[in-house]
């Protein structure tokens, strides 16, 4: 029962057209039949502050056509992570206003509002096989309205190169660090900055790479403190995270 | 070399007081020393933003002193995690100042001082067992100067406990949520609120738990976007995460 | 020997028809050739109550078309699961009553009949895609006879959707909870429920969530009592378990 | 808000008291605390249909002192699992109403009432080194008022000693099945009994058991349909899935 | 029912001393209490050619004297494995008869008769840390009646060592290779002899010898055919089947 | 310098053709060359009793074609192991006289002469989807010489199915039990029978059975001794290992 | 900001050509750039002795022409790893001075220059299934200017093979030796030879090879000291270590 | 057969001692007894370069007693390693000339001699944790002659403190870098370096570390190349390995 209808029923009640037996159960049945509207009965977006970001591997190109037209009608804002090209070209033919990062493998439907005064997201990854996974953090943290900028390919092998560029590094407030193999540039980084470090593992590697597991590991025995560690090759759910951190600066301006 | 030093040098070579040739030398020799001041040579608070926080495992009581010791006398701030009450003893009867939080089994050298107008962290543990992982990641993050609230024992075996709590969780500004076993509170969270959630899997558990495998890999999968994941038990990790994630809020202001 | 030819034997040596050797070589051969019939030698359906149901996979059609001639003419009823739809077009086209029901990738012989008063099973998914998954449960527990309803996509990023339907889902007497990923929903429903739980983990996710274990492990490590649990992606074996359990209140009645 | 509460201030606004806007604002405050009383707002016994069983590992003597203290006074009946006859000894010295079970490790504050017309549980073991696990199953389920038999040592290295008491074992209503080592009992019981099967691995064994998990992939890989599995050695988890099975047919009376 | 009992009721019957439907049930009952004895109701040293071998570890000492008191009445000889010196003492006190073996932690309750004509078993040892487990399969086949050889510390880190008693070696009919580490010694021997080999891994190591894991991988990834492989530590399964691998050639005789 | 070589030169020596340091070092030159011709200089089949058998898998046609010439020169009788149909066929292309065995995906170049009076191998497989091993192990064990029967089709899930078979079961001197899923049948089989029994696991199976890492668990922790476990699949480790076990018989006689 | 340059700054401070503040600020941001030329600022070749190795997995064609376009201008000797022969087919169409080395799937741009008197490598393989591997550190090492042997085929199935080439396998500085499935023969070398031993596991085997893992396994826990263990079937690692400890030798000169 | 004994044995024959079939049996029974002199009958230093260390770990007091008596009798120089300190004390009770080293756990028979212009071993430690296993990889390399320097407690924590010193790591030779946790110093080290390194993954951490798992993933999957790795905690297998290494620069001066 939402907050009009409620509204509507104590008026009938104090204008005496109800019991209050009768209003007593009317509103114990609404609340039975789902969570109270107050606390829980919100959009997703009320909820956790984003919109619901559609997952397309394992959909038909039908289903994301499907989902996009009834995301757009009712939202205008619609991102979609894991589409291959063969799926992207049938939405993006059936919504034209709708855009296909092929590095990042999303869609976007429309170019997102970037925050004023909002915070900067650095992603740094340590090779150009790390590219893709990078790509989809960046898409995301970007759809969702902030401001990112990616460094490319300076990974421990060569920590030079990291140190180089330490200054620029410095400037960001979340840092999302992307990694396959040994994983071990999140935790050289975190020794170095202040910001909160996102560490990203990715597949990238073979034999005892095990798929990103050393890289995973890695980045949770890090020695450094200050590192959150997401899923391997998950790139959205990092770049969601650091939108969720950013969102704390803003809240408190 | 730092800056007051470099410009004392150049000074002395424009007044004739040293060769070029001795100056090129000088300069060189202090970058061989160490990595250029402009980038690195700070002391960790100044590079982290974060005092050092002695790792008390593996260290003899007597090891314990000394650090406290040298510490005390340069930084004034000290804490140290992993002490166990025994070695707590000799060294609060050595440094009287010295607290020991049983539950965290740490020890904090002074009270911190709270931030003016810093954000909130909040503490769910899904257990009483799980709680002295949670008091670790609370004294680290109170003795980091944030204010910090613990929720205990709302775990997912009855999920109205949490829902019940909800409106609180929702005046955080950042989450730690500590579940061993399953470790499936932090998805649930995660799901209901828009502050970063920082999940903390713990030892918790027994059979097929794989000492805090099973929690972590709950998190590590959660299908909640958002989270950002520590080392099984690393309460300390978690605490200095948060403080981390409310500094990009203080820098905003 | 069954107990019919036992009789003619004892009658016939009750009648002088042959000699005590005679009958106790024949009685020893008996029972040397099979389990005695008293415990052992019953069909399938009388030791488990179940029909046996044939495992598509590794199968070529011939063998199919073959398993089915045969146990069309002795059963009526035929079930076969993880029969891709190549091989169900031909298994279809030589018994043109057998039904293939592609989302569960099952082959039916034919609508099987409902148990008057029985028992409800409600199969609960986390997500789209575990659809299939939580398909082959459910053809699998209606094959068998049972009534069963199905409730998809309510999975725990947004646990508010599964409050929502708690009324519904406290109305069946087994439930079928499905989820990959980190598999928290088995968990969460099993807290707030008194029918017994059957979890059905799926290998929907990837990097950590190693092809299904880590929802296996979640599920394993509930916190919550009252779960069993299945082989990943093993819809079969939980509807088979659904069923063995309605079979219990049915015994009773 | 509960209706009492509801029911008092709708009245106020039947009356005149109050006006629409504070009593729809009240609701709605009422409703952010807490679910709504009408779903989850229930005890514990109500939402799941058994009472709360303590996990006694962690806790301390003291605490659970307190805890039986608390809930004797509430509930009359308390269980205990995984407390230690060191621990137990000062439990039952304050409550001398309280039994301890030592073989199941288990405090029990009163005899249970069995069940009339309930259906029977039997708990089969394969080896006596499985017998705590066993125990753990038996008095839980016992203790929630089911009749239990338990059947020990009749594990597949001699598989003769299970068929030999096959016409007893399929007396069963719900069977719990417990191994350690490979695991292969369940397996075997369950092609043989058309009762549903809790396989209920144990941490017996050396070597590449590694610690039950050896039989516990037995069980989930069991080609033998109809069986659900517990956590290692989690035989409070099979007796409460047991009682929740036996409930089904109960409810069906 | 034993055929001898069968036969006396066959001749009542024929007799006229009962019915043919007293009959006809009588021996359905027997057959339902017990497999038919044609074929499973011998005792085990019929139907596995080995007498029972008591499994010590998680035994109390009383439970040990009494297993020993009750199968020294019936069948003379008794082992025990995995007894540890403090239960061994307490067992061969209440049975001097029964002599303990302290490297191999065994009981035995008299010397085994050796067999005449019988094959040798050669146990090689790769380092004298695995002298516990080769012992126990020394003692195990040597108490079953066979001759063995012990053969210690000629591991693949000195090759030569093995090398120089191949001779020697080739003379076994069936040969235990015990190692622990890489686990490396079984291939290399199995490549040079023609006996059957069984490899016994062991858990001497650290790091990455995951307990024998890595030996074990070793044994059973072994480029060189004719090698079964027994569970980690496990020498009394080595004896037991270099014992029934030497059954075969006696049998042959 | 084999011993043929060895007498002439001592020979030449003996009437003064050379002197002794020239024999000295032409004695020590042949030792140096490869390892002295006593013990170890033997072919293969001398030294393990079996002709070296080709692993097809990773190899070309070409390759194989090669091999199978010099072989065949050589040797007469060849096998090869892992050949895909496609590469079978190029193979018997170039060589007519060797035949393509499909179901065991095995090449033999000629009929095998099968041992008078030898001992006969049993191959139990548990489901027609782990029959190709069991083709490998059975070709494998026919090819060395030996008389093989294959039972099909008698696992666990109907443990009547085998006990139906003991008495023949019984008759074999080896027996190879092929599983796949739980890997139960081994350990059921070994308590039942004198004979040694390989355990060979299969891949079969799917989620946890982790490629057959589950079955293999399952017969390393055998709760009935008398078990040698091979890798998983390894049917012709399996018939190599069968075929030493029976020579150690024919040895003795 | 090298050495050069910063000499011609302080003879313009010297001579007045600049301010000291000015030239305090130009150090500082020369330093704020990079690395301080006196320890970081080298190219790799100097920083590791090696030219940059570009890995082929994961690039396009036109990335990889793109590559050796700049890197051929800037560098004249270029290696590629991990190139698949359509690749290598483009790339070498574009660049025709560069040479395919197909069984290493590498691209080497010119014939390296072999070093005067450096040491020699030499790399053992187990099996020809190894080979590509094998070929992979081969074609590094040469590539890198080193002398380098193979020695095919001499597995641990029959360890004669290896011994037998003994005298030739110590003549060696270094030694790679490469191996599958059980992975021994790095051991077995080690024992027997004082040169630096370098293992490099492969992929090769089935079932519990794990794709390398027990290879890796058993060179980790060899009882053998003296060997250095790579990545699975990472021959340009092998390849790679194999040259920097030659450069020890010469360095030494 | 040693040379000297063939040689007499050659001039018994040529002299009319014995006889051509005399001869050639007695050298073919030496070559039975052993493998040839002249390719395996050196001692170990001679075949491998190093004397043989013992294990310490698993033996008792008294067999370590006994072993230093022997070996110190032959050797002179003998080492022990994981030698606990109260063995320690005995042996050095017996033996007054061996000493002790804590740290290292490791007993020495002398003062071991330092080779005159041998290479430099620097061992660089990641944390003080590290420790142990550092100081054992410093006292085996220098037992074994070689200068050895310990850089303690310059992990990627604060990559600074690293880069600090890294004009002194560049002068070493041979770099050990020990490293628990994540174990990412190796890689960054490597890649900054032309020496080779060792990489030596120690036990420290907890949770993920997985007891060194992940510290030796880390280092198997470096992106920098020039890295051997031995087993977790192994710092007797890292200085044999640089003691392996240096003697290639000696022998080739």
């Amino acid at each position: 029962m939402n907050e009009e209808n409620l509204r509507k029923l104590l008026q009938k009640l104090q204008q005496g057209g109800c019991e209050v037996e009768e209003a007593v159960q009317a509103i114990a049945a609404g609340e039975r039949d789902g969570l109270s509207y107050a606390c829980l009965d919100h959009q997703r977006q009320q909820r956790t502050g984003r919109p619901e970001i559609v997952f397309g591997e394992g959909k038909t190109p039908a289903q994301l056509v499907a989902i996009f037209s009834a995301m757009l009608a009712r939202d205008g804002m619609v991102m979609a992570t894991r589409v291959s090209p063969e799926k992207a070209e049938l939405v993006t033919a059936a919504h034209p206003e709708v855009v296909y990062y092929a590095d990042a493998m999303m869609l976007v439907s429309k170019e997102p509002q970037e925050k004023q005064n909002g915070g900067v997201i650095k992603i740094i990854s340590a090779g150009t096989s790390d590219l893709h996974v990078a790509e989809e953090a960046r898409v995301t943290a970007w759809g969702l309205g902030n401001k990112v900028d990616l460094i490319n390919d300076i990974g421990v092998a060569g920590i030079h190169r990291m140190v180089h560029r330490l200054a620029e590094i410095r400037k960001a407030d979340v840092l999302i660090v992307v990694a396959g193999m040994e994983g071990a540039l999140p935790s050289v980084v975190a020794g170095l900055v202040s910001a909160p470090v996102i560490a990203l593992p990715t597949s990238v590697g073979y034999g005892t790479g095990l798929g990103g597991v050393a890289a995973l590991l890695g980045m949770l025995n890090s020695c450094a403190p200050g590192l959150g560690v997401v899923n391997i090759d998950n790139g959205f759910g990092a770049g969601c995270l650091a939108d969720a951190i950013l969102k704390v600066g803003e809240k408190k301006k």
